[in-house]
């Protein structure tokens, strides 16, 4: 049994761009886990945009406050437990934070299947699959041959998202930061067309790409890319808002998109905002279906894999910074 | 039968703020019914917020022509039939004009039911009333108990939304420019509380008008009270966007809210846009309802009756400055 802990505190809230700075790797004994707690054993950190968010303040969690272990969420193994809910060697999805190993109460961990590619359960299977699936079918609710775009549609939810879309016999559109991207997304993952919003001329390029309009458009970023979504939007057009992170890093937009809520009105969109804590009772159908596609080689699932616990700062500012290709994560142990 | 006929035309449209030097009032001649057209008189002129919309491109509608008569829904009799679907005699809504006489197709006309007070066709059985009633009864869907805000509540559209949530037990908030509007709108209306946005600091007032938070918001103004109204909304609020009058008249804003799309994600809310033409095949349904509560006199029904057809871009301009109480309107004839 180890008795020392890495960690990685978060120092100070950042007040614009998040850099290394605002992180540092410290070591702490390791506690005992009390009644009704487990020990366990980081193995994967999900590196999210949401971690990101979640400095700034209270969302659907409290802030993260300074001083404290940084949090996130993890693929992690128990190794002592004092609850009859969980054994060692049971795999969990929790907020461990980022460290070796954590101390949590046994209802706070959601037990997951042992499934190979142990990855795939903080991707496909995790949050940001189900986040596709649920946000794309269940809020967007595009019926066949029509148009979904997609924004951050390399990032782990949007590949995702995307590709799901095309499963449903939808047109898929992706925008993301760079040719690159773009032409891995027409590529390797089927999209029927990509832009390339770092490449200027958004409102023109999105039109190019969908001349139809657009009737679901699947919400990353927020932000400019999101107004011009707006403008392109079909009548009784869907917006799923799944994220903004345009606006996480660094200080955020004064004002929301033009064309809100004049467009609103007058095409009669809807834009709703969602979680995927919201379809729990869903889970495991979604998971069931989501496993079919994999399987059956209709969902390509890119994972982003960093090694090494002091590199998680990085892999979060790198993230931010759009440099992942599908699901990021941190290999611990 | 007449052979002139008074029409009010858009001589330019407006680049700023509407003014009496963008209308020009106009004689013609009267023009024939030709096969399935009828020859109507018209009543009372409607003004809506819309009529100003209209002026600036195309909407639900297609822009109003500078050069050509104003456009704009009246109650009007038919005075000559060239269609079996009418009768001389028949009451008509239709989007007449601004003029004394008008020649339409009888497709482009709804039979209205003889009803007095005939201005009851304009306001609570007309377009504002079923908008109010569509909007927050299918769009907003509020519970009893749920707090219900309303914006341009001392308008025609919002002063029947709020009483219309007080019966379905809901606390109505109004929120209204002036002191005068909103003791009007506790007091005679019954709304539970009223915020004047003019006073400054709407944030705060709302706050302690909703101190619960908002759960339903039927917007028809966008703008900083649609921004001061997404930070009040509660968990899987809704927001009915049924129109932005602060933006028609005059620039509208460079931007739009802040917190679209954070507060929409993180709070999961839904923005919908609605136009009382959606609801069509409920409509016969909606007025009886509508009917039983005006007849029980539980629905106060306010109208501002403005004498003229020459006074009609006069009422318009104050109609978008807020200077009227409930559905204004023009008497023709």
């Amino acid at each position: 049994m180890p008795d020392r802990n890495r960690q990685i505190l978060l120092v100070e809230t950042p007040k614009g761009k998040l850099g290394t700075q605002h992180f540092r790797l410290a070591e702490a004994l390791l506690p005992q886990p009390q009644e009704g707690e487990v020990l366990a054993r980081v193995r994967y950190i999900s590196l999210d945009a949401a971690n990101r968010a979640w400095m700034q303040g209270a969302t659907y969690r409290s802030a993260v406050q300074a001083g404290s272990v940084m949090a996130g969420g993890a693929l992690a193994e128990i190794i002592e437990s004092r609850s009859p809910a969980l054994q060692p060697g049971d795999l969990i999805f929790a907020d461990t934070g980022w460290q070796d190993y954590a101390v949590l109460p046994a209802w706070r961990a959601r037990k997951l299947p042992p499934l190979e590619p142990l990855t795939h359960l903080l991707s496909v299977y995790g949050i940001a699959g189900l986040t596709a699936y649920f946000g794309l079918l269940r809020v967007g609710k595009p019926g066949p041959g029509e148009t979904v775009a997609v924004s951050a549609a390399a990032g782990s939810v949007g590949s995702l998202a995307g590709q799901i879309a095309k499963i449903k016999g939808c047109r898929a559109i992706g925008i993301a930061g760079g040719a690159e991207k773009c032409a891995w997304l027409t590529g390797a993952l089927g999209f029927d067309a990509a832009v390339d919003y770092k490449a200027g001329a958004l409102p023109k390029a999105l039109k190019a790409a969908a001349p139809d309009g657009i009737d679901v458009y699947f919400d990353n970023v927020g932000g400019d890319v999101l107004e011009a979504c707006l403008f392109q939007m079909n009548l009784r057009g869907r917006i799923a808002c799944c994220g903004a992170v345009s606006q996480y890093d660094g200080a955020p937009q004064p004002h929301g998109p033009r064309g809100v809520p004049g467009l609103i009105v007058v095409k009669r969109l809807t834009l709703q905002g969602f979680i995927v804590m919201d379809y729990e009772a869903e889970r495991d159908g979604a998971i069931a279906e989501l496993k079919s596609w994999v399987d059956a080689g209709r969902l390509v699932v890119q994972e982003d894999i960093i090694d090494g616990l002091e590199n998680t700062p990085g892999a979060l500012i790198g993230l931010l910074a759009g440099e992942n290709r599908g699901k990021r994560m941190v290999k611990v142990a």
